[in-house]
């Protein structure tokens, strides 16, 4: 999708309005209009990266501050007990708008939300076989 | 818990060994032990932070830039068709070990795993309401 039907482009120069929480050079913060919990805000990098893995230096720091300014006001605001940052990449990952964005979900003890799966464990040996098969694909 | 008992001080600064994938100045990246699916990877900021909120801005760039490295790096050492980053705040949130660590947790179509809950939605005027009440928290 180009950057002239991008749904998320369009909320970021404020073509769509939205519930904005916070805005810098580098993003706005948004309410999710879908919220997996009351407060369930979304950060729209103001570049149109598809996904995490074109970021650039300078809006990767900015982005992470402002997902650690905005997620202490919620805590603040929404006197929740914790916060998950989640960030989807591919849809088999869940992401559904292809505009690089951050989830801040607030969370309350016994909120019987779940963003983990279960966890399985390695075989003797495989964990560092996986390792090094990642490894050589870094250059 | 003081950074002299932190089990992920002890990995980062290789007292306890690790199936590293990746290590610089700001990170070391390793195989999470327990993993969601295979190749589940944790990026341990090299600081000890408890969690995101008093992140710096040079280790905010570094910790997110290593991880779409990484994260590149896993879709094809893995074959994935996509990627999770997932950052957990406080126990309410699934966060276990209390030092700054991000999860990278590669995943394929139709793996059944579900890292997101149901999505609700907001009466009117009532996202207006709640995003006013987290702006207000931000100085």
């Amino acid at each position: 999708m180009g950057q002239e039907t991008c749904i998320f482009c369009k909320i970021v120069n404020g073509e769509i309005p939205s519930a904005t929480i916070y805005e810098d050079e580098f993003c706005r913060v948004i309410l999710d209009i879908a919220p997996m919990a009351k407060g369930h805000a979304i950060l729209l990098v103001k570049k149109h990266y598809p996904d995490l893995f074109a970021i650039d230096p300078d809006t990767a720091s900015g982005v992470l501050c402002a997902a650690a300014k905005v997620g202490e006001a919620m805590k603040k605001a929404l006197s929740c007990d914790g916060i998950n940052l989640l960030q989807n990449n591919g849809p088999a990952a869940g992401q559904t708008v292809f505009h690089l964005h951050f989830h801040l979900i607030p969370r309350w003890n016994g909120d019987g939300l779940s963003l983990g799966g279960p966890q399985g464990s390695y075989a003797e040996g495989e964990a560092a076989k996986i390792a090094e098969q990642i490894r050589s694909c870094m250059e």
